[in-house]
Order: structure tokens, then sequence, then C-alpha cells
């Protein structure tokens, strides 16, 4: 139960660790946007014909067990679960069948959206990436999963929680693209990184957090990433 | 002339130097969307009410007199001069009076977009950080121009040649949101950290590109950026 990461015995209690995010270097986060149907049909989007990309920077990154502090400027925060590709090797045009070359292993993700930020944007057709990169809005971990401990990432269950109450609950098999073409598109002229993240698109049921909050971001076999949420304004 | 760093004495022969992007480190690229009046005018948009942000990866920079390579998916790639604020220091919730605390210097920066994928994104009301992603799509330099070389980065002209036409020319005083407004608000939240940069924003005279144009990209008392076109495709 109060394991380090995945399959190792249970040495130490959690709640005496300090949990920093999975990758202690990382140069980019690429996130996905529109990557399952049923949270593109939720936006009143359209599935996109291929996969749409946004940056989420380094600085948002935050650990396991750690506060999700979200800035006065919003008063609206919600949650987005991911499955998060750790990315173990330097990659540019890799083909997709090739795609478990790139990869060191997997990590939950929360990206954690400003949603009235990113829609005041979205409605004079402006980029909303600022609404995503706050500090603390990319909550990962709580520990990287290996490869060999994950040997289908496409049939993972994926489950969000506030306070007990199930708000997400999708598969990752229903990816639009799934990670081998998602990580084919991305590296074709764009050089993936030892540490870089792929947050790999969130699914249906996004919805408002208050301040205490407790989220529980599941990725079933890769783990279980709880963070409070904190509004500095409250 | 032939300067390693403005007020340098020309010691070397730039032509036998290998350019570097001016910083070393460097954990985000922070761009300005529509900073110029004029060049929101060209882009058929308004000029927003507060500074819009987007992100590009560091794995884009490159350097002076290096080429830019636009991967074959594209075949529409524009130039976008820029002033660009080093960041010298960490800073977050910085009150504009104290931007002056956060900064190292000024570069030259080209902020390369390949237009058909952006606009093709645009239609679907999907991000577009993709299309100014990819590697080389961030030019930087030639150098670090230092706060002591730059007085006033407020009253500086810009240019952007190819091959001798100019096509864009301004002046930094036309900025919409000046520099200090700019570091207020992007570290209202976000950490800044030495050696990320700040893209302030294009200004008008945006144009296609053809394989072998070369682009020179003034910031007058900053430097001159030159680049060459290279299509992957041709």
């Amino acid at each position: 139960m109060n394991r380090l990461w995945a399959g190792a015995p249970a040495l130490l209690d959690e709640s005496s660790v300090v949990f920093e995010p999975p990758v202690a270097t990382c140069t980019k986060i690429c996130c996905l946007a529109l990557n399952y149907a049923a949270h593109a049909e939720e936006s009143g989007l359209e599935v996109p014909p291929e996969p749409v990309l946004f940056f989420k920077p380094p600085s948002a990154l935050t650990g396991h067990n750690r506060p999700v502090t979200a800035p006065a400027r919003t008063k609206h925060l919600e949650h987005e679960v991911e499955l998060a590709v750790v990315i173990g090797s330097t990659v540019r045009d890799l083909p997709a069948e090739r795609w478990r070359e790139a990869v060191a292993g997997y990590t939950v993700i929360n990206d954690m959206t400003a949603r009235d930020l990113q829609l005041a944007n979205i409605a004079r057709n402006a980029p909303w990436d600022q609404s995503k990169g706050f500090d603390t809005f990319a909550p990962a971990g709580p520990y990287l999963a290996t490869v060999d401990e994950v040997p289908d990432p496409q049939t993972l269950e994926l489950t969000l929680e506030v306070d007990g109450e199930v708000r997400q609950r999708a598969n990752t098999k229903q990816m639009v693209f799934g990670i081998p073409e998602l990580i084919a598109d991305l590296s074709d002229g764009m050089t993936l990184l030892p540490g870089d993240l792929i947050a790999t698109g969130t699914i249906a049921g996004i919805a408002p957090l208050k301040d205490g909050d407790v989220m529980r971001a599941t990725v079933r076999g890769v783990g279980t990433l709880i963070n409070r949420v904190d509004f500095r304004s409250a």
C-alpha cells in the first residue's frame, strides 16, 4: 500500500515522504487537447482530424500530496485527469511503430485549468496557455511507473474523485490518437528529451472545484495522485 | 562590427564563431500574441484587453547564423521579429514597478511560424502551439545585450529584412503592454526563472518565406540576428 514506486515493498509510510514531481529534469510538458471524443463533446468542439498540442511550462509541476494553489486572478478552477507518458530518450521524427524507444514510463497528471481565464480567451480567439500554466497547475505522480510495470498503456482505467465523488471515469483505450501516433506526431519536427512529459488528454466530467477540495486522480496500474485545492483568494 | 557582445572590441571574426542561443539554460519561452496594434489589425483580430500568452519549448531555440529548418509538414513559413527579454532572477508576483529586478538583458528573437498549420487550427478553435514549436523555430541572439547596454528597451526600432527587402519595421514604444506590465502579468501566479525568455510580440509585416531566404532580424541597440530558411521538403 505505502510504496515509493509501483511494485516496491512497503518500506516507508507515504505520509513521511515529501513527493517531488516524478521527473527531475523536464524541458516541456506536451499536452493533448480533445483526445477523447466524450470530452470534445462536453466542450462543444469537434474531434480534431490530427493531434492538437499545447504546452505547459515545467514551472507548473508539483508533486503528490502537495497543494494546487489557484492564483487570485481565477475564481473557476477545474480538474482534468490524464495519463502522462514520461520520455526516456532523445528522439525526433520517430515512426509510430518505434514509439517504445521514446518511453521511460508513465505517471498520472492532473491538467489543472483556470476555466474562466481559458473561456475568456477562447471567446476572443486568443491562445489560452496562461490559464493552464500557473505554478502547481501540473501536479504529477506519485511516481514513475516503468514500462515493465505497464505492459499495455492503452487499456487503463482513469478516474478522478473529489472528496469521494467520482467525477471523471473512462479508459485509455478510448483515446482518439493512441500513444504511438502521439509520439510520431509530436516528434515530427520537434525533439523530445528525457524527462519531457506527454499529457495524453483528459476525459469527460470536468467540473469546478472549491477551496479545500481533495482530488484523487487515478490511472489504474500507474498510481493515485492526491492534491488539495487551495484558493489563495479564499 | 564583428563583436561577440554589444560593446566588446572586435577581437574575433564572427564567421569563425558558432553561435549558441544566448541563454545556456531556459525552461520556457513566454510569447506574447497581439502586442502591437498594427499586427493585430493585419491578423484580423482585436487588441486584447490584457496580455495574451503562449509558450514555445526550449527545444525550439537556435542561434545566430544557423538555419531555420521547416519540417516537411508545412509549406508556409513566416518570420516574426521581436524584442526578447532575458530573465535574470527567480521572480513571482513581481509588481510592475519592480520589473527591473527580473531582467538580465535583451536579445532578438524571430518567432518562426508555420502559418498554414496555425490557421488550420484557428479555423477549428484549437490551440496552435505546435505550429510555432518545431526545432529551430525560436532563433535568438546573436548575443545577450545587458541591461546596462539597453537603458530604455521601450524606444528601440525593430526591422526584419529578407534578402535586403524590409518587410517589418516598427518601434518597441508601440507595444500595447510594455515590459513592466508584461513581467507583472506573467509573474502573477507563474515563476519566471533565469534564462527564461519573454518574446514581447511581433509587429506588422509578417510574410511568407521560401527556401534559401536569408532573414535579418534587427533590434537597434540589441543586435542583428541572421538565419537562413531551409525547407526540408524542398
